[in-house]
């Protein structure tokens, strides 16, 4: 028997997973990259299921939703935890490459992840699945347009570390807009079609031709996050 | 080591789970609940994990979405499995209470959990597993009020067959309209409102005066769906 929660929540509006990952033996918690409209929803999960929130984690500094961290440390006196060199003033703790969380039994192990931005996570859970955030998505990836994005080094970061996970490595990202809930490392080696056939040239050539719309919330997402989700900006 | 691949599917305008269950070992495959407009992104999936799809199976006659099942049995040559007793004029197969489909060493056990329509079927997978359908929704369930749908029935279907599984049993339902991808027996026996502190009398009652709006599709979706997702209706 597995002394490990894990329940993926989706947040339709903005696309958004979070990860509720928990140690059932102690009864600590932690949430990965929490949405602010999904606050109450994630509060009445955790109560329903006896559990403390011991951290918010993030995967990086987002620009379509605000983190639902200020308002869940506001409830619950949990720490927000978010990647070394984050533009955010009100971290609890920075996380560093390799620095290991641990949940009682269980262990999250972050991995730098640069490029969607220059400050993005990835975290192995119990060395078998992997919450990917905005570097790696399903037969996807993350833009590199902006926040201090670089395509270079969002492919040094996928085909070097995040590709060189064990094959059946679980994947878990930040977003999903077709309804896939998971993916593994083999078959996102096999089939994602942002890296299979490109060299790192080709893939910076084709990152930079890429004509996206700005998310519909960045300009007030970011400076938000750089708050930890604090709206008003007090704090 | 599992030989059991399970993967939920989201189908965002309807939010109707799809659920793909494989076994690894013979590479072959079962959908549950396919959805119309989903069809190309679930038969490239079936490609890409290099799984033959043998079944189309559904929980019972839908109203708010049109089955991809004529689509992929043009595509593939799959079986149409549904609950005995729906009205569908096209079915390769009908399955009954008790009924065990085998997926080499995977089995899946229908459960007669009639209610929300005359003939739903629950799916227990390998055992510890259960595809709810609309009989029982994360903190919720399906509504009675068409489709010779009855509250009562429903109300003995989830207390007495859904509820009587082992408390650890994961719950996967046919929709799911707050971002919850999964739950317990355990958690829906002690937290789902609408059974919690109700009897039967006043479940009936309560599910009598719920105000619910036509689903917007079921003009359409019904006749389809029994004529197994073919929208021409010359099959």
């Amino acid at each position: 028997v597995s002394n490990l929660l894990f329940r993926s929540l989706f947040d339709a509006e903005s696309s958004t997973y979070t990860y509720l990952i928990a140690d059932v033996s102690t009864s600590s918690a932690i949430l990965v990259d929490p949405v602010l409209e999904q606050v109450d929803r994630d509060l009445k999960l955790l109560h329903e299921l006896g559990l403390t929130l011991r951290y918010c984690l993030e995967t990086h500094v987002h620009a379509d939703h605000i983190t639902g961290t200020a308002r869940l440390r506001e409830a619950t006196g949990c720490l927000g935890i978010v990647p070394e060199r984050a533009h955010t003033a009100c971290a609890d703790r920075f996380i560093q490459d390799g620095e290991l969380l641990k949940l009682g039994p269980i262990t999250i192990r972050a991995m730098a992840t640069p490029g969607h931005t220059d400050s993005h996570m990835a975290y192995l859970i119990n060395g078998d699945r992997v919450l990917t955030g905005d570097a790696l998505l399903i037969r996807g990836c993350g833009r590199t347009d902006f926040q201090s994005g670089d395509a270079g080094t969002l492919f040094d970061s996928v085909t070097e570390r995040l590709f060189t996970l064990p094959d059946e490595t679980l994947v878990y990202p930040a977003h999903d807009y077709r309804g896939h809930t998971g993916s593994t490392i083999g078959e996102e080696k096999q089939w994602n079609v942002r890296f299979v056939g490109r060299d790192r040239f080709s893939f910076i050539e084709f990152m930079t031709h890429l004509v996206l719309p700005q998310p519909k919330k960045i300009m007030e997402a970011v400076p938000a996050n750089e708050r930890c989700g604090n709206v008003a900006g007090t704090a």
